[in-house]
């Protein structure tokens, strides 16, 4: 969490923090800023020392907001250091860069920079200032870097955001299954008062205005996948799709606070009416693994651990699984789960990208998703809930709703 | 525009195009795949040649759905080159960058690198790549690069969706009037139904359901800032302020189609009732402004000299422009507008950030935007449409909308 940030700058020998873009869809920068409306902005924070926050002129009362100490970049006008360097933009970005850390106190060093902006701006502007400024070392990191090492575990306030919004979550989430349950069935298919079938298309229409009428959003959509879609992890559903009963949808829904604050993380699979003996037995595998999973929990473990649980689970159940072939397309695909933050996907995770670090500790927030896939034979499962780990090394569903398959009609 | 890309890459001297990061919120790269539930993909484009998206195996039909030739990354497995790597993270990213780099049939030449993506992880892997592979030069690139000088026209398909974007947004914009001028006026203040104040937050979350509505998002929020507020161009407004009569409020609203599509951009200064004479001064002089540089716009011209135009203009009128003090808080304090497409500002730009070819060649599409802005005096004016500029050369509003600053009650 942010107060171990010092610590893990000094490990990690960083001397300083610049994280550029805006403060809004941009986690690092979000973290110090929060959620405000600057458009482009850079915060340099050096060891030991808070953070200072560069903006354009005018944003600066928005800037005002972040409770952050503040500098306006009218102050370092780029029109000026355009002279200076005679017209050469990158000279002048140059300059301008090397201006701001000194004011931050930043003239030598390693830098550990961060932010989402674009990559090839970026790039060249850090390579140039290296050569500008040879004591300092511009840090691009990959996973274990003090970033996300710092976002791994979250405090208080943050675990209540993170739950906040699964709670409206599963709000969202019952209202869905109401809505559905409430229609009538004409040959299986589920269909609306003007005798319509219902689509994917207008299920998630109706998500969306729920989002919307709480403040949230989900920058990546939601997954609505029936069928065969259901059996492809990543696919969002067929726009045109309708919903029949006894076909197995996967629901899964990770909105985040507006503007791209904290996210949840959250599905379901469900079948209207009724489940096919297949579908049901596939299911009841799939909840086996996450009762038994999140039965062994145990804090201070490494996630990866709890992966290879799972492929040995779904193994002796007779399944592929990705740790014998990681380009498995049917089976147990995928990894147990990821830590959810300011992020959808962050650290701790379990699978790719995880390393010695993605322990799970207390104050970590993750979720746990064992599913199962059959693209072939129209079906996959997946059961996904966010928890979190108490300072007392307990493990807690954030936000409870209940795991059933089955959805009964209602009319 | 697209068509144009093989052209401006010789130009400009690059063999290869490579676009990393999620196919949604990412111009650069949902210029290619359009919008599509993609979370991580690289986009490598060889001069010449047609596009090649590499993506997760888990999402491979959402990466068929572009219609780009695919390669799925599950045949680059990470796991591998970390193997081959002895551990070493940066180095299989190497090992996996130079393969992918291989497969699109790039091992050498000027490689332009671009995607919204943490600037630090590619920092570390675009640093790496260019030492493992000596023939070959990364190239990040600042204002005038090969994305953006194609992406500053735009083909009939993208003006067609700006302007359905820009319709929709007008919709919105009329019934957000009609709303409150049809609120009751207590003491000067517009209430709902209950007897209580609307304020700024009721109006916003009305907007972000009527978004929700017509599959639109906006990233960045909506401005819908008043009196002092209206004073400072990017004010987002205070949610808690209430809607006065007689005090002018900027109503700025960009929308995107959602998922991170293109943009529309307009603004209106709206008093409800009556507005005051200082402000009706104000908003006669900026409509002015207005109406003579829409009038003077010529084509092939550089948007440049209209800001120079504007600054002239609301300097005969006794106003302080950014041209004389960069660094302006009160008169004409921006520049007169940027170009709209797959983001809200792009090229062409008329201000900082322009260069000689920032031009209003046919197919531009831009914002004029002229505003005073007096915070001290508690207002504000800006008025703002988005034009395009035709194959013939003329110019034209994308959606028309009346310029009126007061909005008379109704009841």
């Amino acid at each position: 969490m942010q107060s171990d940030m010092d610590r893990i700058m000094k490990e990690r020998g960083i001397d300083a923090l610049w994280v550029t873009g805006p403060a809004d869809h941009n986690p690092n920068m979000v973290y110090y800023t929060g959620l405000h409306h600057l458009t482009g902005a850079d915060l340099i924070k050096p060891h030991g020392k808070p953070p200072l926050l560069f903006h354009n002129a005018m944003e600066r009362e928005e800037a005002a907001k972040t409770g952050l100490s503040t500098r306006s970049l009218a102050d370092y006008s780029f029109t000026k250091f355009l002279e200076k360097s005679n017209g050469d933009v990158l000279k002048a970005y140059t300059l301008m860069n090397a201006a701001i850390l000194k004011e931050a106190g930043i003239t030598s060093g390693r830098v550990a920079v961060s932010g989402r902006n674009d990559v090839g701006s970026s790039f060249a502007q850090f390579s140039a200032l290296q050569k500008h400024i040879p004591g300092m070392e511009i840090v691009g990191q990959l996973q274990d870097n003090v970033f996300n090492l710092s976002r791994l575990t979250k405090n208080t306030e943050e675990i209540e955001r993170i739950r906040n919004v699964g709670l409206l979550t599963i709000e969202i989430v019952g209202m869905t299954a109401e809505y559905l349950s409430h229609l009538r069935e004409v040959n299986g298919v589920l269909v609306g008062k003007a005798g319509s079938p219902v689509t994917v298309a207008d299920v998630k229409k109706m998500i969306r205005l729920w989002f919307a009428e709480r403040n949230l959003e989900s920058p990546e959509e939601t997954i609505f996948a029936i069928g065969r879609d259901a059996g492809i992890p990543h696919s969002a559903g067929n726009p045109r799709d309708v919903i029949r009963t006894g076909v197995p949808i996967v629901f899964d829904i990770f909105p985040c606070e507006a503007g791209g604050g904290y996210f949840y993380d959250f599905t379901r699979t469900w079948c209207f009416g009724y489940a096919p003996d297949e579908v049901m037995k596939l299911y009841k595998e799939v909840h086996h693994v996450y009762d038994t999973i999140i039965s062994e929990l145990k804090i201070n473990q490494p996630f990866t651990d709890f992966q290879n649980r799972t492929c040995q689970l779904f193994a002796e159940m007779g399944h592929a699984t990705i740790k014998e072939k990681p380009e498995l397309e049917e089976g147990y695909v995928h990894s147990l789960g990821h830590g959810v933050g300011l992020a959808v996907h962050e650290k701790p995770f379990s699978g790719m990208g995880a390393s010695a670090l993605d322990i799970l500790k207390p104050g970590v927030v993750f979720t746990i998703e064992p599913g199962l896939y059959y693209p072939s034979r129209k079906m996959g499962v997946r059961l996904e809930d966010t928890l979190y780990a108490t300072e007392t090394g307990e493990f807690e569903v954030c936000a409870n709703y209940p795991l059933d398959l089955v959805i009964p009609l209602k009319r």
